[in-house]
């Protein structure tokens, strides 16, 4: 471990820093990188803060492997320049192929480097797809949990505050992402994730309700076969993968009980409950910066819902608006993301507040 | 087409040889020829008959690719012959390797030639470890449909006749094999010809109750990840694959809608309901020529169950018989297999007598 970055939480970084012994470590702000100071008084090595912090620990000479695991337009300025230093990225971060697919996949092609998804979901189609050709898979198959409200009366959705879908089926995840599942806003940036990954259109990438999360995704190829990845839900095992590849280790990780697990149920997922997913499809095929604005309206309106002053079922009428007043242009610069990135954000405050909740 | 062969059902072959056009046909008898060529007598290429004319057409010149999927000792010395003429064979036959295995797969090695097997869990296994290395593997599971006699109490085991263990709840086969599903067996000999085809110990070589037969087989590897092949039950599937191997044709063949299938379970083999499991092991991991004398056993009890002479769970207890007074002896060519073969037949036709129902 050559680096180690965190945004402000300067106490955590300072235990990793005190069991990793990186060389160097970043935090956003100078007050953060005081607190880290202050955590970890005997640090040998260098500490880096402010916004060019995150940049240089994602180009450090010394390393091999960028994970990035940070969100937003930060975590996609680090991964270019990652990129641009010839370094293999494992990509925790969805945002950066969603909103600037097209600029780092062309970047990551053009330097020759590898991008290894750390996302379950992808991972698991990267194991799917190892060794075969691009012309024998004919579809892309993404499972979703489904989230707390797959089974939920779809009158009652409106109700559903913050307490009930922060509660996910399967695993333990942030707040804005457990969301995100709940509202299949999750699965529709997986879907052009996907997109960017692997090079398959949006008719061929599909979503089925899978709510035990052990399939973690699956490939149909051209002859109708089916490639599936299956393991328990711990994302120890994409992120080794993602730094062992091409190379499998030996894991203590624990090991999939198909006979305890018993049963796999599948079902199509409910556009009319899930309309964020509708969404999401629609900002892919519509390309440009569609998926910039998509991204960033969602942000907005979830923190908005998180803060218990938008309903459930407003965050994709936030998202739709945005996309509707939205005029696209080419994803031509990490500046062009940024910019549609703060326009969507703006737009989207002032949807949710006409939006809001009246309690 | 170059070539097609069959046992006695001159009337089919005379068919397929009218829609495939092969250069050379081979029947097991001069009598079975005399019946062909008068269903087809326009034919114009050869006709083979007799002992040798298996061998014969799998050994022709012309061939690149030997489908084996006849029964017995014949079928061993026709892929023999297949492999020392350099030949791909794609083996529907899983007696060749249960009982000579180690003779098949080293004349394989020293020859350069593949064997790609047509089984639908080998197909599958062969998906699944397709471009990883042997190292990266820990352990194979074959799925079974559990037949028709899963869930039935232990004690009416006895009583089951040929009728309803000949109602496969899944795939449509022939009688003998559909009898070795109803025991169990049928996956005890895929377990030994796991062993052969993918050089796999006994220990690293699961089964897993699965009803549905979609998941078709898994491999689990060496860091956790489970990798699996899916599909519809259709043997046009794997044999195509067997053909196409490395590339996949596209294919006309029916598709794999998950969301329809709905649910897939997994159980464990309870081995006191199907001990026929658990002699194959054995049979593995004693070695030697105990695999013979279990298949040949089998074949005896389960054709003295067809005629109604046996019951059903005095099937398993011929084969043991036969297996404790068996004295194995290496493999050493297929004469020897051929002995013991005989020999097991033989002494499992008088244990049968012996065991037999008497109504």
């Amino acid at each position: 471990m050559v680096g180690l970055a965190a945004g402000d939480n300067a106490e955590r970084l300072a235990e990793q820093a005190q069991r990793f012994r990186p060389a160097v470590v970043a935090l956003a702000t100078g007050e953060a990188a005081d607190r880290f100071r202050a955590a970890c008084p005997a640090f040998p090595g260098t500490v880096l803060a402010g916004g060019d912090a995150l940049v240089a620990v994602a180009s450090d000479p010394a390393a091999d492997i960028v994970l990035c695991a940070s969100s937003g337009t930060a975590g996609l300025e680090a991964v270019m320049a990652a990129i641009e230093s010839g370094k293999r990225v494992a990509l925790a971060n969805k945002e950066v192929l969603v909103m600037a697919g097209e600029l780092v996949t062309s970047a990551a092609r053009r330097r020759g480097v590898s991008i290894l998804p750390v996302d379950s979901e992808h991972n698991a189609i990267h194991q799917c797809l190892h060794g075969r050709a691009a012309h024998e898979v004919r579809r892309l198959i993404l499972t979703a949990s489904g989230g707390p409200f797959r089974d939920l009366p779809l009158a009652d959705l409106d109700a559903v505050g913050p307490d009930a879908a922060l509660r996910h089926p399967t695993w333990q995840m942030g707040r804005k992402i457990t969301i995100d599942s709940a509202t299949l806003m999750n699965k529709g940036l997986e879907v052009i994730e996907a997109h960017w990954l692997f090079r398959v259109p949006a008719d061929a990438i599909d979503v089925v309700i899978h709510p035990q999360s052990i399939v973690h995704s699956l490939v149909e190829l051209t002859d109708g076969s089916v490639i599936a990845q299956l393991g328990v839900t711990d994302m120890r095992l994409p992120i080794q993968y993602a730094c062992s590849y091409p190379e499998r280790w030996d894991g203590a990780l624990p090991r999939l009980d198909l006979v305890r697990a018993g049963r796999l149920d599948f079902g199509a997922p409910d556009l009319d409950r899930f309309p964020c997913l509708r969404l999401a499809y629609r900002a892919l095929r519509d390309g440009a910066t569609h998926a910039v604005a998509l991204n960033a309206a969602n942000e907005v309106a979830v923190a908005s819902f998180l803060e218990g002053r938008l309903g459930f079922t407003a965050i994709p009428a936030v998202i739709e608006r945005v996309m509707n007043d939205h005029t696209p242009v080419p994803v031509s610069s990490v500046e062009t993301v940024r910019r549609v990135d703060a326009w969507a954000r703006g737009h989207a405050a002032v949807v949710a507040g006409e939006l809001e909740l009246h309690i």
